[in-house]
C-alpha cells in the first residue's frame, strides 16, 4: 500500500471503538469499586434471540442478553477471556494493525500465572470471544482490527480507493481485484462508478468465463464472485455498492439448497451473525438463477441433472421453511419444482448449450426480461 | 479485459496445441485406414514412472507409456474419451476461450447415440482424461484452455500486462492482485521489476500482515501467497519470476509436515504432475522457516506447541525420505528436530512475540543471515 487512506475517517472509527472498549472497562472496574460483582451483560447469540424483520426484509438480534460475572464459576474464563481480547483489540487499534482471528487466538494465548491453566483451549474459543466482544460493543469484526481468510474477486466499471491507491477495475486483466477482508469506508472509497449493477456469481471459475467473454464490458456492470459462500468482505463490498451507489444485485447461483441458502444469507443475513444484518444483508438482492424450471425452459438435456441426496431435500425443505421464503409464492415455486424435478442443477451445466450460453443469452434474456426472484 | 494480449504469441501457442491434437487425430486416423487397430500412446503417470533427477533438481516423468486401443473392452471408452476431449479442446482453441475442468466435464458429457451410456460417468473420470491429454500431447493443461479453480495473490514492486491491462502491483491496496489460472507468457507479461526477491507465504492472512507492514516496500520485493497448496497458476508464476527475471524465491511456511511439503512441491515438483516440473517446479526455491529449533532460538513460550498426531509423525517420516531429502542433511536434521519436539509450529504463532515480530525481526534477520534450507 503505498498510502493510507483518508486519515480522519480512519481516526473517527478507531475513536469510536476504542471509547466503547473504555466505557466496558469502566463499567467493570466501577461496579467492583463500590463493592458489587464485576459483571457485564452480553447480547445472546442464538436462534432463539433472533428475529425476522419483515419489513426491513433482513434477521436481527433480539433484545435477549446473558450476564457475565467475574464470581461465578461457569462464567470466570469467559469473563476474563473477553476482557483479554478487549485490551488486545485496543493495543491493534492503537497501533494501527490489524490482525486475523488465528493471529488474535495467539495473541491471547498465554498460561495462566501460578496455574498450568491456559487462557483458550483452541481457536473456537477465542473466535466466540470476539463474536460476543463485537455484540457487546456493538462494533463490527472489522471494526475492531480484525479480519478473517479473504476470498473473491472484482473487475468491472468502477474505479476505487484501497489504502490510498487508486485501483481501476476495468483494467485488471484476467485475474482481477482480490477483494480484502476489511472493505470499511475508510479503507475503501468508491471514485468512479459508471456501471448500472453488480452480477455476482457463485464461482470463481464461472467469474473467469464471465470475464473473459467481457460481459461486463457489454452490459456496463461489477463482476464479483465470493468463492461459494461469500465471505463477510465480499457481502459487506455488496452491501455498500447497493446502499451508496444504489447498484442493484443480481446473484448467478446453482440451482441447489446451497445456492438458495447463499442467496438467503446476502439478502436476510444469516442466523449467526444476526447482528450484522444492517451492514451485511441486502434485502434487495435478486436470485437470476438457475432456476429448476430451466431444464425445460432452456431445453437442457439430461446430462445437467445432478440426482438430488437425503441430505439435499432435507436442506430444501428447511429452507423452503425459513420465514422470509414461507410466505414467497415464487420461492414456493422454485422449491417445489427443485424437489419434483428431484435433481439440482449447477450454472456451468449449461456449457452443455454452449461455451457462451450463460453469458451471452442466459443472463441477458433474464436481465431483459426482469425475470428473476426476489 | 480491456484489450487483448499481444495476438502473435497468442496465436503461436495455440498453433503448436492445435497441431499437436491434429497429429494425434491423424495418427489414429491412418492406422484405422491402414487396416491397423486405432491406438495411441499415453504416457504413464504413476509413481512407478516418476524419476527423481538429482542434477536437474526437480521430479519428472519417465519414458513408460501405456497403449489405448479403440478395439479393447477395457480401453474402448478411455480412448473414445480422449478423443472427445482432444476435439473439445480443439473447438476452444479455435474460439480463444477457456474453460474450467468443471465445465469441460459438462461439456464432454452427453448420452452415447443409441445407448443409455454417458460419455463420463463423473468429473474425475473427465479430469483424468484431461491429464493423460496433457501428457499424451505434451502440452500443458493451461495450453489446452483449461484452468482450474484459482487461488493465491500478489502485491510488490513490479508492473505486470495481464490480458492487454497494466497492472501496477505497487498500488494494489490491501486486496492486492488476484493471480490468475491462467499465467503463460501470451496472457502475462512483466514490465518493469525493481524488486530483488519474492516472499512467499502460505496464508493470505499472513500475507495481509505482511502487507499492511509494507514489508516489500521496505524490503524491495514481490510478495505473493497461494492459499496453503499454492495452485498451478501461482506455482507457474513464481517459476517465471524465478528463469525470466531471475529473482530468488524465499517460502515462509509453517513447521509441520504440511509445510514442508508445500516447499517440496514447489521446489522439485509434485508426483502427480512430474510432467509438468520442468515448467512449474523451482529447484532454486529457499525454505525461510518456520523452523524446529526456532522454538529455543526464538525463545517461543510453549503456547505456539501443537502436538504432532499419528499422522503428522507418520507423514514427516515419509517425507524424510524423499529422495531430494534423503541426502540433504539440513533437511534431515529439520524433520528430526520437529520429531524430538513433539510438536508443530504455525507462522502466525510468532504472533505470541509481537504483532509484528515476524515482518520485521523474523523474516529480515532470516534474510539478512542467510538462515535457510535449499
Amino acid at each position: 500500500m503505498a498510502k493510507k487512506g483518508p486519515k480522519t475517517t480512519v481516526k473517527d472509527r478507531d475513536r469510536r471503538t476504542a471509547a466503547k472498549i473504555e466505557e466496558l472497562a469502566a463499567a467493570v472496574a466501577k461496579s467492583a469499586l463500590s463493592g458489587r460483582e464485576p459483571a457485564f451483560d452480553v447480547p445472546t447469540r442464538a436462534l432463539s434471540n433472533t428475529i425476522w424483520d419483515k419489513k426491513a426484509g433482513i434477521l436481527r438480534m433480539g433484545k435477549a442478553a446473558q450476564e457475565r460475572e467475574l464470581f461465578n464459576l461457569n462464567q470466570a474464563k469467559g469473563f476474563m477471556q473477553s476482557l483479554l481480547h478487549a485490551a488486545g483489540v485496543k493495543s491493534l487499534i492503537e497501533q494501527d494493525k490489524t490482525l486475523s482471528l488465528r493471529a488474535m487466538f495467539y495473541k491471547g494465548l498465554h498460561t495462566i500465572a501460578g496455574t498450568s491453566e491456559k487462557t483458550f483451549a483452541d481457536q473456537d474459543e477465542s473466535d466466540a470471544v470476539l463474536e460476543d466482544l463485537e455484540v457487546t460493543l456493538g462494533a463490527l469484526r472489522e471494526e475492531l482490527h480484525i479480519f478473517a481468510k479473504k476470498a473473491g474477486t472484482m473487475v468491472g466499471n468502477i474505479t476505487i480507493v484501497d489504502s490510498g491507491d487508486e485501483i481501476d477495475c476495468r483494467r485488471m486483466g484476467s485475474g482481477g481485484y482480490a477483494i480484502p477482508s476489511i472493505v470499511e469506508p475508510d479503507v475503501i472509497q468508491f471514485k468512479k462508478c459508471d456501471a448500472k449493477f453488480v452480477l455476482h456469481v457463485e464461482k470463481n471459475t464461472v467469474w473467469s468465463r464471465f470475464n473473459e467473454d467481457k460481459f461486463w464490458q457489454e452490459h456496463n456492470c461489477i463482476l464479483t464472485e465470493g468463492g461459494g459462500q461469500p465471505p463477510r468482505g465480499v457481502r459487506r463490498l455488496l452491501a455498500r455498492l447497493n446502499r451508496e451507489l444504489g447498484l442493484p444485485i443480481y446473484c448467478l447461483l446453482d440451482c441447489d439448497p446451497w445456492g438458495h441458502y447463499i442467496y438467503s444469507v446476502i439478502k436476510q443475513g444469516s442466523m449467526s451473525l444476526a447482528f450484522e444484518s444492517e451492514r451485511l444483508a441486502i434485502p434487495q438482492a435478486k436470485f437470476i438463477g438457475l432456476r429448476a424450471a430451466d431444464y425445460e425452459r432452456c431445453n437442457l438435456s439430461d446430462d445437467v441433472q445432478i440426482a438430488l441426496n437425503d441430505n439435499d431435500t432435507k436442506r430444501a425443505r428447511q429452507i423452503a421453511d425459513y420465514p422470509w421464503f414461507r410466505d414467497h409464492k415464487g420461492w414456493q415455486k422454485e422449491i417445489a419444482t427443485l424437489l419434483s424435478n428431484g435433481f439440482k442443477m449447477e450454472v456451468e451445466s449449461l456449457i452443455t448449450k454452449d461455451i457462451s450460453y450463460v453469458t451471452e443469452t442466459y443472463v441477458p434474456e433474464r436481465l431483459r426480461a426482469k425475470d428473476w426472484l426476489d
